[in-house]
């Protein structure tokens, strides 16, 4: 009259044992793309500003010496310094998922996931705001705007225009894996929520 | 021997009864100030596309008729669209915060919850990119880029210019208005997640 053996195979607890089961896998599988992504954000990040910030031609036309540099366009310098701060702030998440995945979950805490949570929705909407900025730059320099007498300057500056568009086309891959990470970690955050069984009722 | 009447007005009850009324009352603030932001939202994307789309100076130079209009700029025609489209999303969230609040929450399904999160999400990147596009011609239009030949145009247009400024600043102000909702959404996500007591977790 063994109730606790049967108790311990019946198909309810097979079936409960499955949901964990597959609950962990969907886990272990979110955290992995994250690390992916945040290791592709360090990457691109850090490819884009320095594309960008070792941009620069030199012409001689007429014996006239012309130089463009990436300062020229004070977008392009604002790409950089925006691509700098979220490689910097990839390279401290890179280190954290990774301790998170060999460890077990280092997301313990509300406020840290809060904190992630915040920093990635600042940093996809200043990468946004950047490459954005940058885009309108390069199709001025690209295409010119005759209407206002702005003229292209790709014709001039081929390497210089080509190198730009490497690295803001870097930078729109940053942006783009910062707007997926930031939905990754808001599912984190809800999944913390979901997990705790509703106490987090009181605290808001 | 009434046992029930000391019950019912035992410290524990009266504490529960106060942490309910403060939480309604959070929840009642948080839907004042989404309506609110949605209405703002409204009007200032309306005047947005209305400053810019209307914008348009005459000049005559030596006999020379010229014309400035914001489809010389193409950033000002995207950021049109962009106020366009966010407006016309408000309006249709103003009627549903509204009815929420006359009627009690409408916010009952997470699909709608997770609609409302990603359509926020969606607004918030879609006008911030439009706004540093935007803000990017309009920093050349003001001050130039002389190293690239990129003449100011204000010194010449300046009703077009004060117009158009007027416009970005509106423009600058949905952003803004966005990304706090695409916040308070969340926020609501985040409560209904908890509210349900953990039964969100097997969603995922």
């Amino acid at each position: 009259m063994s109730y606790g053996g049967s108790v311990g195979i019946s198909p309810g607890n097979v079936a409960v044992h499955h949901a964990k089961c597959d609950a962990k896998l969907v886990e272990w599988r979110v955290k992995i793309a994250e690390l992916v992504l945040r290791v592709l954000v360090l990457g691109l990040g850090v490819a884009a500003a320095a594309l960008i910030g070792a941009n620069s031609e030199v012409k001689v036309i007429f014996s006239i010496t012309k130089k463009a540099k990436f300062t020229d366009m004070k977008s392009l310098v604002f790409l950089v310094v925006v691509n700098g701060i979220v490689a910097t702030y990839s390279l401290v998440q890179v280190v954290r998922c990774a301790v998170g995945i060999f460890r077990g979950s280092v997301l313990f805490s509300k406020p840290l996931a809060w904190l992630i949570f915040s920093g990635d929705q600042v940093m996809a909407y200043l990468t946004l705001a950047a490459v954005a900025a940058a885009l309108q730059s390069s199709v001025i320099g690209k295409f010119g705007q005759p209407e206002l007498q702005w003229m292209k300057i790709c014709d001039l500056y081929k390497k210089f225009c080509t190198q730009a568009g490497e690295g803001v086309a870097s930078a729109l891959l940053v942006s783009l894996c910062t707007v997926i990470l930031s939905w990754i970690s808001a599912y984190s955050l809800f999944r913390l929520y979901g997990g705790r069984k509703g106490k987090a009722d009181s605290r808001w």
